[in-house]
C-alpha cells in the first residue's frame, strides 16, 4: 500500500486532474469546477469525465475515467452519492494518486443510508491506498501549483503566501480566502477537509510540515474525532512549523448543531485550551485574528526576547497598542541611555519621550522620525518593534523616509506596523514593504499588538521544544 | 454669556471660517487646513487671516481677524503658541462664535509655560463664553454640513452618516476615518477633543443629543478629568441615543504615558466598566469594535427581545455566529412548529433545520432560500435575524433572490448579515442594501453576531431608562 503521505504530495501537486461529473452546464458543480481549473491556468493536464459529452468548455471529454488515455494524479468527483462507490473504483483501477470528493450525503445526513456509503467508500480507498479528501468539501487549492480543485473559481485569484489553511468548512474557508484578497495577502493551500473519510487533520498536518510551501498551518475546526492522536501529532512537530487553531462549537448551541456531545460548556472550553496549549497550538477567537497571527506568522522574524518598543505617530494608537502588549505578556521597557538620548535629541521637550515614544511634534520632520527609528533598531535590549502611523497630509512622506530603515532591518527583527491611510495613498509603499517582508501591517494598532504578542508566544513554544 | 451649547451649534454649523495661520506653503498646517475647506466644498465664506499675504490659494487675505469684513463663526487657529492668547482676544472682540485651536505646546509639554499658557487661553475665552476645542487638535469635521475644519483634508471624503465620534486623540480620529472609507460608513461629526480647554465629553454629549444628524455617540477616551460629571451626564441621558466608549490607558504603561495617576490595574478596568454600564454607556474593546458597534447602532432597529435566528448558506459560520451569541446573552430559541415545517419542506433531510439553519443543502435553489428566509421573518417568536452568505460561484444570484424581502422586513426586524465575497462581487448589492438600511453588514458572522448583541444590550438600556 502506498504512503500516505506521498499520495497527497501526488494529489496536491497533480500533473493531471480527471473531473468526473464535469459539465457545461452552469448548474452543475462539475462545471464550476472546470471553470476553476482553467481559469486558473493550471499547467497539467486536465480530464473532463462526462459519459454524455464529447467535449466540454472546449476540451475532450471522456465516458469513464478508466478510458482515460494517460495517467491521472487528482480525480475531482462531483457526482450523485449513489454512483460514487464505482467511481472509487475506477480510481484504484486507474492508480489514481488522490481523490477529492465533492458530492454531499454522506455521513452528514439525517437518513443512515448516508453513513454506511461513507463507510463503503471508505473501505474501496483505504485497500486501494488513495487518499480521499471529502467527501463534502468545496475543494482543494495549491496556489503554489496554480491548482484549484475546487468549485470556486474566484480562488485562483488569491494570492501565493506562506499560509496553509486546513478547514473544516467550506463557509469558513471562502470567508478567509475571500478576506485575504481583500487585505492582499496570500495562502498556499486551502484544503476543505469536509466529513474527513480518510484524511483529517492528523493527516495533513504531517504532509504540511514537510512542505517547503508552508511556513504556518491555521486550522479552522469544529468537531475533532480523535482529540488525542490530534494534540500527539502537533506535538511530534513542536516548534517545527506554527500551528494555530480556531476552534468553534463551544457554545452549547453550536455544540449541538455540530452533533457533538454536549459536555460542560467551560469546562470543555477550558479542556480544548489547555490541550491545544500543550501541544504546542497557538489558538485564537475569531476568523480574522486566525488571519492575522497566520500573516505575522508566515512572514516576519521571530523576537528573541518580549521586550517590544512601541513608536507611534500619535499617542492615541501607542495606547491602545501598549494596552495589549501589556495584557499579552510583551515588556514596555526602558530604552538603553544611549537610545534615549539619541531621541531626546531628536523631539521637542514633550511628555512622551520614553517607551512607547510619541513622535507626532517630530512627525513634519522625516529626518528626526528617521533617527527616531534607527535608533531604537539598534538598541541590543528592544527585541521588536511596533510602528503606528496614521497618515496626515503633513505626513505624506514620511513611509517614503523610513522605507529604506524598514527594509535594512526588517528581515533581523520583527516591525509590526500599522500604516493607515485613505484608500489610494500610501497602498503601493506598504505593499512593496509587505512584500519584500520587511513589515507586517495591520489595519488597526491592536490587531498589530495582538499579532506581535503571538510571535512572542510561538518563539516561546519553538523555546520549549527545543530546550525539551 | 453666550449659552455653550448654542455657541458649539454654530460652530458646526459655522456660515464662515477665519483661518488664523492660513498658509500657501505645503510646510504649514494652516496651509492644509485651508485645503480641507477648499477641496470639501465648503459652501459659506473663508477668510484666511496672514498678515504677510494678500491672496492664499486664491483667496482674499486678511492681515488680521478684525480687518475681515463681514461675521466670523469659526475661527481656526494654527499659530505658534505665544501669539494664541492675542488672537483670542481678537475672537471675543470680533465676537466668534467657536474656536478651534490646533495649535500644539499647551498642558502637554513639559516646562509648565504650557500651562500657564493654557489656563491663560482658558480664562480669556471663559470670559467671552466662546468655545475652544484644542488645543492640541486636529480639528473638527461636520460631514453633513460639508465643514472640514481640520488639517486632513482627506476626511472630506468620508461618507455622511449617523456617528459622532469624540475623540482625544488625533491619530485614533483618522484611523476610524480612514476604516470607514475603507468599509464604506458614514460619520455625522468627528471632533478632536485635544488637551480640552473649555469644551470636553460633558459639553458636547448634550450637543450630540439634540443634533438631529447624529443617531450614536462614539467615545474614544484616554483618561477622564472629572469621571463622576461624565458619568452623570451620560446618565441623564440614558436611553435617549446610545453612547459608546472606548477606553485605553488601562495598562500600567499606557497609563504612565498618559500622565495619570496609576492605580491598581484591574481595579481601575472593573471601576471603569462598572462606572461607564451604571451610566448606560456601552463599552467596547478596540477601535474596530468601536466602528462595528457604532455602525449597527446607527441604522439598524432595535430587537423586541434576545431571540436570534442564525441562517447561514454554509454550516460553519452559523457556528462561529453561535458561539458568540450564547457568549453575550442572545439566546438561539426553535422556532414555531409553523415556521420549522415550511423550512422542513423546503430542505432535504440534513441534521442542521432547527435554529440555526444550515441552508447549504438548498444554497442553489433561490426559491427555497427565500422561503426559509421569508417564514424566519414573519415567526413572531424570532426578534432578530443573523444571516450569513458566504458567495460561491454557484449561489452568485442568492443576495438578488433576497434582496426584496431583506427591504421588506430591514425596517421591521434587525437583520444583521455576513455577505462575504471577492471583491467587486456582490459589492453594489450590498451597499444597495446598506444605504436603505435594510441591513447591516460585517466582513465576519463574528462582528455580525457582537454587534447584534450590542443591539439587545441598548435595547435593555433604553428599556431600563424608561422603566426608571
Amino acid at each position: 500500500m502506498p504512503d500516505k503521505l506521498s499520495g497527497i504530495d501526488a494529489m496536491f501537486n497533480a500533473r493531471s486532474v480527471a473531473v468526473v461529473g464535469a459539465s457545461g452546464n452552469e448548474g452543475k458543480l462539475g462545471f464550476h469546477v472546470m471553470k476553476s481549473l482553467i481559469q486558473g491556468r493550471y499547467s497539467g493536464s486536465i480530464f473532463p469525465i462526462n459519459p454524455g459529452k464529447r467535449e466540454i468548455l472546449g476540451l475532450r471529454s471522456y465516458s469513464s475515467l478508466i478510458h482515460v488515455p494517460s495517467m491521472v494524479d487528482l480525480c475531482v468527483i462531483s457526482l450523485p452519492s449513489g454512483l460514487v462507490p464505482g467511481i472509487i473504483r475506477n480510481c484504484a483501477e486507474k492508480d489514481v494518486k488522490g481523490i477529492v470528493l465533492i458530492t454531499a450525503g454522506f455521513r452528514e445526513i439525517e437518513d443512515e443510508s448516508g453513513g454506511r456509503l461513507q463507510d463503503e467508500i471508505m473501505y474501496i480507498a483505504d485497500e486501494a491506498g488513495i487518499p480521499v479528501i471529502g467527501p463534502n468539501t468545496f475543494g482543494i487549492v495549491n496556489l503554489h501549483a496554480r491548482l484549484n480543485a475546487s468549485f470556486t473559481p474566484e480562488f485562483s485569484d488569491i494570492r501565493k503566501g506562506g499560509i496553509s489553511l486546513l478547514s473544516q468548512s467550506g463557509g469558513m474557508s471562502h470567508l478567509m480566502g475571500f478576506l485575504s484578497m481583500r487585505d492582499d495577502f496570500g495562502f498556499s493551500k486551502i484544503v476543505g477537509l469536509g466529513n474527513r473519510c480518510n484524511i483529517d487533520f492528523t493527516d495533513m498536518i504531517p504532509y504540511l510540515m514537510r512542505d517547503p510551501d508552508t511556513q504556518v498551518i491555521a486550522l479552522y475546526v469544529e468537531g475533532i474525532d480523535n482529540p488525542r492522536r490530534l494534540f500527539e501529532v502537533a506535538r511530534g512537530f513542536m516548534g517545527k512549523k506554527p500551528i494555530i487553531a480556531y476552534k468553534v462549537g463551544l457554545s452549547a448551541i453550536s455544540d449541538l448543531a455540530s452533533k457533538s456531545h454536549t459536555g460542560s460548556l467551560a469546562g470543555r472550553r477550558e479542556i480544548y485550551e489547555g490541550a491545544f496549549k500543550q501541544a504546542g497550538i497557538l489558538t485564537v477567537e475569531s476568523s480574522l485574528e486566525l488571519l492575522d497571527t497566520a500573516k505575522a506568522l508566515s512572514s516576519s522574524p521571530l523576537p528573541e526576547g518580549c521586550a517590544v518598543a512601541v513608536l507611534s505617530g500619535q499617542a492615541g494608537p501607542a495606547m491602545a497598542a501598549c494596552d495589549i502588549c501589556e495584557k499579552e505578556g510583551l515588556r514596555i521597557i526602558p530604552f538603553s541611555e544611549k537610545t534615549q538620548k539619541r531621541i531626546d535629541n531628536l523631539l521637542p521637550p514633550m511628555a512622551i519621550r520614553i517607551n512607547p515614544v510619541d513622535m507626532g511634534p517630530a512627525w513634519y520632520d522625516s529626518r528626526a522620525i528617521r533617527g527616531i527609528v534607527e535608533s531604537v533598531l539598534q538598541d541590543k535590549a528592544i527585541d521588536a518593534i511596533l510602528l503606528c502611523v496614521m497618515f496626515a497630509s503633513a505626513n505624506e512622506g514620511s513611509i517614503r523616509a523610513l522605507s529604506g530603515l524598514l527594509t535594512q532591518w526588517g528581515r533581523k527583527k520583527p516591525i509590526v506596523c500599522c500604516f493607515s491611510s485613505p484608500p489610494g495613498i500610501w497602498g503601493e509603499e506598504v505593499k512593496s514593504l509587505v512584500e519584500k517582508g520587511s513589515i507586517v501591517n495591520y489595519a488597526t494598532p491592536e490587531k498589530a499588538a495582538k499579532s506581535l504578542s503571538a510571535l512572542w508566544k510561538y518563539k516561546r513554544i519553538r523555546e520549549s521544544a527545543q530546550g525539551g
